[in-house]
């Protein structure tokens, strides 16, 4: 076995590669030669992506594809998505095409209110802890006003703190739990520094609060850091229109429409089929929001747990007929950002913003729920039809002839005839007609 | 507003790109030259990646890092970590370096089971469904030979199929519950494959089931599909090492290692927390599937439903003193491939994987494991220290006076000292010692 290796972060790219070649690959130039190929001719480029992180020798390709006719609240989009799973863009963009002439998709951002957390441990008198964060709130307000400077000229900014008392759940646990409104940054860093500083604060007022040095039990700050946990970060996305305008044939739309519900049903049941479905639609979120240069596993973290809120893990979709309309819907916090961080580095992820019309966070939120819909549609779409459709459609059949009253002999010969047929409705519907006739 | 596109999938690459200039961006050629500039300049090796999914149009970096020193289960592993997040690989890197010396990771795989199901409606006589059921179940499993063939040979297959009654939580709702050992592959094609066949014999086998034509109510497949939701495919890392060993002074350990373990416990009691906790915890895990060709939107869905599976979403990693010996570890569920899909088609997975010797999906899973353990280690110590240490090592110092049992008269001058001095218990120890000489 080989020896550890000291001080590797500090070597050149050359010299770690050079490590790896000896220690791993025997030398093996074409190994190494591997890493060199997907490196950038533009040095400076390399460079830029280089410095993303730490220790990297070579850039991993995902592929940039784009998904258009996008019909999103009026307006055209053509959406970039990367992702290396194939047949999610062609997935998008047959559901892209499939709404287009139904009145597109629908969104609406609910509420994009972020928030951080300030974990305490405090074992004293609850009401000392309570005076004590009444009395010194505005301190706290005040020591990140240099901080929030900037975002507040953007209309953003620090807009409250609480003191929660969640001793009930682990003994002396308390948090200061602070609500953000970060614009159109993902506000990461941000929240950090305000959470830090009012910790921070917290801290030095604590020293100087007698109640405390009474008891000797001041409150201690255990950590202080941002959630990825954003259910007032919120947007919905949906299509609806009448179920015959489903499939040209209206008995097939209503069946279509009826088992696409009860799908949707069935991953709101089942643990096992939900976490696929939901998997499904982060598909199409996840390759928006690492087009966009944002960071998926905030994203995925957020989601799914979200997914998880009601205490049994559930679709992230509904569909609903009501009233001979067909109904899909999608409703998931997204924390996003179209400024700041990698938003401005990775030309690529610019490029991304450009074709997207250089969104708002509140516009990239409806795309990208947008794209987990239509991600979602398209899944279904298949798996109860075509994905599952030469089974599917036979089984069906019987339930045709129920519905055409066939006589055992009718249903024989037809089970018959459409061993080597296709099933549908339609042709199910003519093959009797021909019999009876 | 430009026109919705026709055709856009069969135009050529050239072509989208060109209809993406007129469209987007008014023939701008920078732009477009954006797109360029990533491209490869072996047309060959660009060609293999325009054809992993549809309409690629250019290639969006990753950075390809490595983090070294790893020891897990006593071999030396350097992983390899694809992630545009800055400090991940970093964090990655001092976790596994800190625990070096001190016995390195521990990783166990507890069970490699991969599950998919069949989901029924049925809304006829149970006992029906289940006598038959029994009756074709042999040949539901002979339905699948041919498929299984070369997975059989590799020691894996169609495991067993079992018929569960979800009625009681959806009306009508049953499935074929369908279990698999998949060995190296992650398998969701055979899975797929074996389900949809298993989906179509037992339609067929419907059609000539006496009782089900008599109350005319044969079971009705919705879909078919593999589980991403895979608990019994669970791996577990750990490290542990006596308290005293996690720094060099005996009380500051003891205090690390107390905020450690209470900080841990707090994302166990707050999903707020929680979610950022586990989403850290992706951050290591999912740089090792992408660099190793794995598919991150599944591993996500699986490991955030599992840490919602007590009905409260709460904490993969568990932290806990017993007898002075301090103990982290992981327990996630994981599907894992390293062969077949992109393990054998992307340059970069075949080096990431000959880089980690080769492993087989459990070793794979593992190695995952550990990367997540890592990130989780190195975000908790820089939360509970460095990352707040300015307020909360301050906040700390009444504590360290408290244990001392320093008098009013020593904290004030304590406080004083330490407003522009760095806390540390060690020195607390050696202002009080030197005031008390």
């Amino acid at each position: 076995m080989h020896k550890p290796v000291s001080g590797f972060s500090k070597m050149s790219k050359q010299d770690k590669i050079d490590w790896l070649a000896r220690t791993y690959f025997s030398n093996n130039t074409e190994a190494i030669n591997i890493l060199r190929q997907y490196w950038n001719s533009d040095t400076k480029l390399q460079q830029l992506h280089d410095d993303f992180t730490e220790n990297a020798v070579s850039n991993y390709y995902l592929p940039f594809g784009i998904a258009p006719n996008f019909l999103i609240n009026d307006r055209l989009y053509t959406i970039p998505m990367v992702i290396e799973e194939s047949s999610v863009v062609a997935a998008a963009s047959n559901a892209a095409k499939f709404w287009l002439n139904k009145g597109g998709f629908h969104a609406e951002v609910f509420s994009t209110e972020k928030n951080g957390q300030i974990h305490l441990d405090y074992f004293g008198e609850k009401n000392v802890l309570f005076d004590f964060f009444q009395t010194i709130k505005p301190r706290l307000f005040d020591s990140v006003s240099e901080i929030e400077k900037n975002m507040k000229k953007r209309g953003g900014g620090l807009k409250d703190i609480e003191l929660i008392d969640s001793s009930g759940s682990l003994d002396g646990y308390f948090q200061l739990h602070c609500t953000f409104n970060t614009r159109d940054a993902m506000g990461a860093n941000f929240i950090n520094s305000c959470l830090e500083t009012i910790a921070t604060t917290l801290e030095e007022e604590c020293l100087g609060y007698e109640p405390f040095l009474k008891n000797s039990q001041p409150p201690k700050v255990v950590l202080s850091i941002l959630s990825n946990y954003v259910p007032e970060c919120l947007v919905k996305a949906w299509v609806s229109c009448p179920v015959s305008a489903l499939l040209k044939d209206a008995t097939d739309a209503k069946v279509f429409a009826q088992d696409f519900v009860r799908a949707v049903e069935i991953a709101n049941t089942e643990i096992r089929r939900a976490v696929t479905h939901n998997k499904g639609i982060m598909n199409g979120v996840d390759a928006v929001v690492v087009a966009t240069g944002n960071d998926f596993r905030a994203v995925e973290a957020g989601v799914h747990a979200y997914a998880s809120r009601s205490g049994a893990y559930a679709s992230l979709t509904k569909a609903t007929i009501e009233n001979e309309e067909f109904r899909f819907s999608i409703e998931i916090p997204l924390a996003l950002g179209t400024v700041g961080g990698l938003t401005s580095l990775h030309p690529m992820v610019k490029f991304a913003l450009q074709l997207l019309h250089k969104p708002s966070a509140e516009e990239l939120m409806q795309i990208v729920a947008v794209a987990g819909l239509a991600q979602n549609f398209a899944a279904i779409r298949s798996l109860v039809t075509t994905g599952i459709q030469k089974g599917h459609m036979k089984m069906h059949l019987m339930n045709i002839l129920n519905q055409l009253e066939a006589t055992s002999e009718e249903k024989e010969k037809a089970v018959r005839h459409f061993v080597k047929n296709t099933v549908s409705h339609s042709a199910a519907v003519e093959f009797i007609k021909k019999l009876r006739a």
